[in-house]
């Protein structure tokens, strides 16, 4: 009871909005209507067409029946349609689900079933795929096809109507909705599923809008700036920066390919400001000729997440003129949500330690109530010592409404009143935290946990090595044991005993991998090694 | 319904979090304990130590029987202690009551009569104010004295405990409380009252949380911003600012006195990034002799609000290495809600077409949901056309819970959804507000609408006026008519025919003022006219 202050002072018309970030579009559009919102190729489109033409798609939308939460699945690049489709399908109530395009057909019949969509927009570079989960869906789904008319071909088209001419049937002055509560979903992501089916990951409009607000705090991106999408913005709505743009009023230049000499050119063509990405952009943009790069007349904040960028990459990308920050977060925390805030005394340290410095994840964002490391058993923070692991876990206003129809996964991830993120960690003595490994990469044997985090950077530090990934595998003696892959650079002549010696003058002796595998490691899309399906194979190839 | 978007996905302890910016100082001192967040003379203190002594007092006060919605009022200037309180009071659930400084023993004794206070923390130097209020006081309020030890004198202790030594018998590592809801009270800002009693204008956490984060986006204020103090705090609790520093970790240059030297040596001695200001500020910025400022190697940002700047004006703080920007706001927004949000193109006119455009109000915060122009008759929007004047009206996030035991006066201002500023204004064709008038400004004269601000910028374009106030009389044959106060510059040699002249030139002839007053007008502390006074003595001077 608040005496005084509670009385007559309810919530009114006046006073109260649900908080979303679709009121920021229309911000940008009636305040910088003229500002180049998206260039796309030799497409540019202003902030006033754009918000016209999501109106007009999300009137066009809700003239075939989508409304309160329905799902509109897409199944787009990072083209102009990708950002449209943002503000369109929670214009009209819907609910924005974004294929990750490199799925194969059953996954996407399964989240398309699963999420209950109504309608799926489609690039028609994608019919192959999207025949066949047609081929095996039974329910009534309505699909639109998206031709990019920058690719030489077009796809077969398998829909009832083309992208243009179905947003060409809206209305551009269209009274969108606002949702009826900031609680209201605004798009469900599916994650990669290691173990069982994907989960639908939900986000609603009030963690939209903080963290899209929160991304311009955490990057100080300021007005205007200019923003190239390396990141698929199907992987959690691009970490919120489709939104996150319209409340600088800033320009999003579009590329289909992540590639070298596509970037290079878009950087000196728009004078790109900021971009994010997996640490294999990093790659792409180092691998570039020294006749392709450009001097760099101001420093490029790049952010990026999913692997601690080595000291050599970040080297490099300090001489290509890049400023890089780690961030760090899960599908289930609307993408990044914790940050490598830097302190501007770090600067004046080595390279190797600056770089030690910033391989840790960070600190919270501050749309974020709480990050810590706990102890599974006694859900106690570990010590900050920077050496006792824990199981990071977050709450705050970013962290998912759930996952879709799977309220005992909810429960599980929520037990305690905090997120589980199944990713370990030690919380270093200045508060920072940084990952040790998966929950279900760790590796115990004979009772003592082993980081396969740790295994992988002393291999990692062998000059011949240009990559590593180690799991655990079953052991009679042990219970566990770790089981390497590695990849060696090209030309090395190195053997196995090599490299047991290695590790045995840099790891304690139960930390020696029992086996090691010499082949090229995998990664996923953004960077990943999934190390279920190495975990799979070991045990087969031990067997 | 929401359908399966709602099934199972409820709020819970790790998905939801009250808005409030108590987080932010919390954050702020985790991440950069080092960083210095307040300088005041020779003091520095850190985040570290701003955080403990905030949670030391909020101890101390939840010991003598703060919870909840406990009014504690303070009289203090701009100090370190005044920050302390912004922070200290909600983090026991207090709400904070912070008296204009100016303001005569009634008014104050008004104020924390109506509020319920508990407790009031003065700073000795307005000992004889306050010790006049406790003569007046009949209700139980616990007097804390603060202790300026940058001052030569100490005025008389008045309380049962001095600040400090109050502070000291707190816990430092005080679990703080967070708002039960967001939409708990966090302060109460009492209006001028121009009419009747002072208004008590309740803010709540929420609303002070995204305030505090709007102003990052719209004043693009970088992490560890340099911020100088030359608005009171106790004016709409120094625009949320207190706050906003913590989002950015910035640091806080507190100065008791708003002087020309004390301002040039901040400036030159800590590297001011930015600061607010009423126009008279910008009057004592510019008043230094050559002597004393320095050759700015950065722009400064400037916030101005409650007059538009003149052309001289910002031309003369461009030279001085400023540049400015017009907000505009009430009391019951927060204070600014609307800002000039520039053009990069805007650069290439000419200054007086500059000028023009930055005498604008502008445009919403984001955190604004609207921000119309009204007919108050119709409560139709007014044409965007420059010319037809409505009433400003405001609704979303940051308008304020309502008056505090005043539903009366509440639903009056909220009445129709929407709050109701008592500003006249104009809306130009790119949706930008002028204002025009205060609603009780207005003279109506035959009919006919004359806007006060008009006549005014006629008079102050003469070259040989300084000020000009203008206020309606009643008149038999019109209704009303327009009265002018004007004050001349030194050795001014005009006589009231010169101005009827200028006026004739210049303004339809309904508009000419019939009487003319010559002498210096008085403005408040915030740069304002006080409009009722000069109409009451106007009144009286034609009778």
């Amino acid at each position: 009871m608040n005496g005084i202050y509670d009385q007559g002072l309810a919530r009114n018309e006046a006073n109260y909005q649900p908080l979303t970030p679709l009121t920021f579009l229309e911000r940008a559009a009636t305040v910088y209507p003229e500002q180049t919102a998206i260039i796309y190729g030799d497409l540019h489109v202003n902030y006033s067409t754009f918000y016209k033409r999501c109106r007009q798609l999300s009137s066009a939308l809700a003239k075939i029946g989508i409304s309160r939460g329905d799902t509109v699945s897409v199944m787009l690049a990072n083209t102009p349609a990708m950002l449209e489709v943002h503000y369109a399908v929670p214009m009209c109530g819907g609910v924005l689900h974004a294929l990750n395009t490199r799925l194969d057909a059953s996954i996407i019949a399964f989240q398309v079933r699963h999420a209950e969509s109504r309608v799926l927009i489609t690039d028609t570079e994608f019919a192959d795929t999207i025949s066949e989960v047609l081929a095996q869906q039974d329910l009534p789904l309505l699909v639109i096809d998206y031709i990019d008319r920058s690719l030489d071909t077009v796809g077969d088209m398998l829909g009832f109507c083309e992208y243009e001419n179905f947003l060409g049937g809206g209305d551009s002055n269209y009274r969108w909705i606002m949702p009826a509560d900031e609680w209201d979903a605004i798009s469900v992501n599916y994650t990669s599923g290691t173990t069982g089916n994907p989960k639908g990951v939900v986000y609603h409009h009030r963690g939209a809008s903080l963290l899209a607000q929160g991304n311009v705090v955490t990057t100080s991106i300021p007005k205007h700036a200019v923003y190239l999408w390396t990141l698929p913005m199907f992987h959690c709505n691009g970490w919120c920066f489709p939104w996150t743009l319209s409340v600088v009023t800033g320009t999003h230049i579009c590329i289909r390919e992540v590639r070298t000499e596509v970037i290079w050119t878009a950087i000196k063509n728009h004078s790109v400001t900021h971009l994010c990405g997996a640490p294999i952009v990093m790659s792409i943009i180092l691998s570039a000729d020294e006749s392709i790069k450009h001097k760099l007349t101001k420093k490029i904040e790049f952010f990026t997440a999913a692997a601690p960028p080595s000291e050599s990459v970040l080297t490099d990308m300090d001489k290509s003129g890049f400023n890089v920050t780690h961030l760090y977060g899960l599908t289930e925390v609307y993408g990044p949500a914790v940050a490598n805030d830097w302190h501007l005394n770090w600067n004046e340290l080595t390279l190797a330690r600056q770089a030690s410095l910033k391989a840790r994840q960070g600190v919270r964002y501050h749309a974020l109530e709480g990050l810590e490391v706990f102890d599974v058993e006694t859900m106690e923070p570990v010590p900050r010592d920077g050496t006792t692991i824990g199981e990071v876990m977050l709450r705050g206003n970013v962290v998912m409404k759930g996952y879709l129809k799977n309220k005992l996964a909810s429960e599980e991830a929520f037990r305690g009143g905090w997120f589980h993120s199944g990713d370990l960690a030690v919380i270093h003595p200045d508060g920072y935290i940084q990952l040790k490994d998966r929950s279900k990469d760790i590796i115990i044997s004979g009772g003592e946990n082993i980081s396969s985090i740790e295994i992988e950077e002393v291999l990692q530090k062998h000059p011949d090595v240009s990559s590593a990934a180690v799991v655990a595998v079953a052991d009679i003696k042990w219970g566990e044991t770790p089981f390497a892959y590695v990849e060696l650079k090209a030309d090395s002549v190195i053997s196995e005993n090599d490299m047991i010696d290695w590790c045995q003058q840099n790891l304690a002796h139960y930390k020696v991998p029992k086996y090691f595998v010499f082949e090229a490691i995998h990664k996923t899309s953004t960077g990943k090694v999934q190390k279920f399906e190495l975990r799979k194979r070991a045990s087969r190839l031990i067997r």
